[in-house]
Order: structure tokens, then sequence, then C-alpha cells
């Protein structure tokens, strides 16, 4: 479906993300409208020529002429847009999303929407430590990921047509997970790493450090600049899941700390060979 | 004394480091020679004309006439050198090194040394992820931190030298510190961050994940390629502030734990926000 461009996209939520989708989408000629928060976004995008039309209101023809609705919200925004307003939706439309997490969402707004409307969830593993509109780019999804999550309830089409939206963004690597592993490899790979940032940065108040600070701190730390409204609510979203990646973590850490107190060189250094063979892995090919 | 180009400066160890020092210092003019372990490093410097001089051999003319010599070895192989050798140096030769921890060496040396030479202490804040002569830069410095670390044995004008060495070579910041100063600094800043990123990168082997790496991950453990042998045996230098540090973090991480745990977001944002204040700080000027 998607590749025709006669076809009309609506994107929730004119935000970083959803601009970002905006701006690469419009490219290709497709009709796109925009209904988000503030009509100064609306203003910028239009002006940008990044969108066809926008409202902050629900605009009932918007939203019913639409064949695909990217909905790029705060979770629980999500999922209550859905409840209040999937009366508006045109019928055999396809809903998907750039939520961060999966299994609290997909299954819930799979479960309460109507039976002629498709949500198929996706993440594009993509962001900045910018927000809004007038920091959204064209060149961000270039040389990264975005991983599609159907469930029992998709259908092949919407499936495709979610992973052809991903290839037409400029995604480097475009690929299915079930939303369980995507949330445990989301849990390792991203909120693990922001949980370890915060604390690196607020463990130690010393003052004068950020004089002598070198490159490996501040790569440590480059995210821990981080949105607390809505990290906060992707971490409680994926609870249980981060409490085990932050135990393994834990446990690990706890190893090396008793071999460094107990002097175990050879434990050590076995760890750390460990570490630079599998970072090796981890290299951008 | 170090600003006249007619004085004789020794490299002792001319791997990444050693290797830097003589690229910036030969370009000034010194006469520089050095000693290290492999030919093939001699070879190199000579045919780079990064050296005048080079041997693998205690060269008895080449230390007895060197008025700097700087120590790029490893902190334990510095010790033994110095108590194996320093009958060779040069009456009134200064002595300086690049050794990441202090208090465990500076005073060791400073005790074993004859009357008529002086050691004072500094680190260099640089490094690469690749190692040896082969890998050396005159670019390395600009941007970094060279930390000289004096104690009541230093006089005022060999301070001052280690201090104009540091911007012969374009550190961009150069001071003093004490060893104590130094270490804790250097067990927050580095330390720590070696620990935590060697943990990440070894406390969840499950496959495929690489291809689902973003930025931030990456970033987080870049520096876990690390030099195994160099860092153990930095860590055990420096082993009772690292134990402190790594409590602290250890604290700081189970805090967030609980804070997910009983999903008290409150106290998560109020963690973040911190984070986020904290942070501006060490953005690069």
């Amino acid at each position: 479906m998607i590749v025709d461009i006669s076809k009309n996209i609506l994107i929730v939520g004119l935000g970083l993300l959803g601009g970002s989708y905006a701006r690469v989408l419009k490219r290709f000629g497709f009709h796109i409208s925009a209904i988000t928060k503030e009509q100064s976004s609306i203003d910028y995008a239009l002006q940008e020529s990044i969108i066809d039309e926008g409202s902050t209101e629900l605009d009932k023809k918007m939203i019913g002429k639409a064949d695909l609705v990217i909905f790029a919200l705060y979770p629980h925004i999500f999922v209550e847009w859905i409840a209040k307003n999937q009366h508006l939706l045109k019928s055999g439309a396809i809903l998907t999303d750039v939520t961060g997490v999966k299994g609290s969402i997909v299954y819930t707004i799979q479960k309460m929407l109507r039976e002629d409307v498709e949500f198929i969830a996706a993440h594009p593993m993509a962001g900045r430590e910018v927000s809004g509109v007038e920091n959204s780019t064209d060149k961000m999804f270039s040389g990264a990921n975005y991983i599609v999550t159907p469930t029992e309830k998709n259908t092949p089409e919407a499936i495709n047509t979610c992973l052809e939206l991903g290839r037409l963004l400029g995604f480097s690597n475009v690929t299915t997970l079930s939303p369980e592993e995507h949330d445990e490899m989301i849990g390792f790979l991203s909120q693990l790493t922001h949980c370890i940032a915060i604390t690196l940065m607020t463990c130690n108040d010393k003052e004068h450090m950020e004089k002598f600070t070198g490159d490996s701190f501040r790569d440590l730390t480059r995210i821990a600049r981080i949105n607390d409204l809505m990290w906060s609510e992707l971490f409680v979203a994926n609870k249980e899941v981060l409490l085990t990646q932050m135990d393994l973590f834990m446990n690990k850490f706890k190893e090396l700390q008793t071999m460094l107190e107990t002097e175990d060189i050879d434990g050590m250094r076995k760890m750390m060979r460990h570490s630079t063979q599998r970072r090796a892995l981890f290299d951008k090919k």
C-alpha cells in the first residue's frame, strides 16, 4: 500500500521523530497531514513545507481520510488517543507508532482496536538529545535500526507495509522481532545504558571534576542529558525486563569489585579480554 | 630549563605516548633519544625522524647525557627501572613520567631516588584505543588535560619545567593536583568509567545483539576494548580509591533500581533532572 503515493499519511505528534518522518515522506510525494499539540509546530512545519496541512484539533476530516496513521506520542497518550478517538479512523486504515517499548503497548492497543483497522507496531531506533519539530531532520535514520514487532493479530500485508515504511524512511537495518524479544533487547542495549549513564552522572557530586574530564567520561554520559518525563515512563513500561537487566549488570559489577578487592589480576584480565573480544562485534561495519 | 633546546631529552618506553611526546618535542628542535624494548620501534622512529638516536640496550652514554628523562612505562617496570638503573642518570637530571596513578608511584620513586636528581610526576590524560609508536601522533594532546602532581620533595624549578613541558606538548589544560587529589579524580572519571564499560560489555552474552546496537551502547562501550595488562595493574595501584568509587556508583544504581521497582516516578524524574543539569557542566567548552 505504502508505495502508492496517492495515499494519505497522518502523523499524530509532530515532534522530533514525527517531524523527521514527515520530512522524508513528503519528499516522496505523499500527502502529509499532522495533528499536534502546539500551533507553533504546525506553523513551522507548514512554512518548511514538511506537511501539507495540520491542526491542533481532532480534525475529523483529516483523520477520516488517512490511509496510514503514524503515532509519535508518549505511550500513555497514545493508548488514551486510541481509546477516545478510534471511531474517527478510516475503515481499512493502517496504524503504526514509534514507541520505544512494545509488550506493554502493542497488546493493549490491538485488544481495544476496531476490527476494520490494523495496528502494526514499530520502533525506529533513532534519536537526538534535542526535541521538537524544529530539530527534525531527514538525515536521522541512515545507519539506524527500524524494528517491526508483529503479533498474531497482524496481517502479512500490514507487516510488509510497515517494513516498507522503514525502508522508505532510510533506515539501514529494517527487521522484525516479537514484542518480547524487542523489549529484552531494548532493555539491555538502551534502557540499561541510560540507567548507567544517569547513575554515573549523579553518584559523585564532587566539584570541579569537569575540568579534568576526558573523552571516556563524556562518552559514557552523553545520554545522561535525558528527557525525564519520557524515560521514566519508558522505564516503568518495561519494568520487569529492565529490573532483570539491572541485576545482570550489578552482579557482574560486584564480581569485578571482588576481584579488585582480592587483587585477582588473572580474573580481571580475563574479564577485560572477554570485554575486548565482545566489543569487536559491536564495531560499526 | 626545558625551553633551552640545547638540552637532551631521553624517552624511556617508545610506545603510543612516548612516541607522541617525541614527535612533538622533535619539532621544537630538542635532541631526542629513546630507549625501548623492541628494535622495530627504534627503526620506525628513526625512519620517521621522530628521534635522533635510540637503543634497546641500557646505553650508558645516552642515559648519562640526558637533562630530562620521560618515563612512559608500566608502573611496576618504571619502579624497577629506577631501582636498578638510577646510578646511570646525569647529576641534576629531571625525571618525569606518564603514569595514570600517582599515590602508589610518586612517593616510592622519590624515596628511593638519588639526592642529585629530581622526579616530578605528571599524567597526560590522553590516549587512543591503539598502541605502539606506529600509532603515535602529534595531534593527541589538543583539547586534553596534563596534570602535574608535585609533592613536598619537589622544587619550584622542576614543577615549572614539568608544567612547561605540558604546554609545549600542546595540552589545552595544564594544571597541578596533589597525588591524592589526582587519584580520586582519576578513580572516578577514568577508572570507574572503564569498570562500567567492561561490565556492560560482559554482563549479557545474548547473541545477535550487535545487529540492533545504536550509538548509545556504542558510546558506553568504546573503552570496553581495553589493554588488560595495563588496566589491571592501574586498578590495583589505585585499589582503595577505586573500590570507594565503585561503592558510590553501586549505591546510586541500587537507589534507581528501587525507585523503578516501586514505580517511584517522581524520584526517577528528580534523579534524571539532576543528571541533565550536572551533565551540562561537562559539555566541551
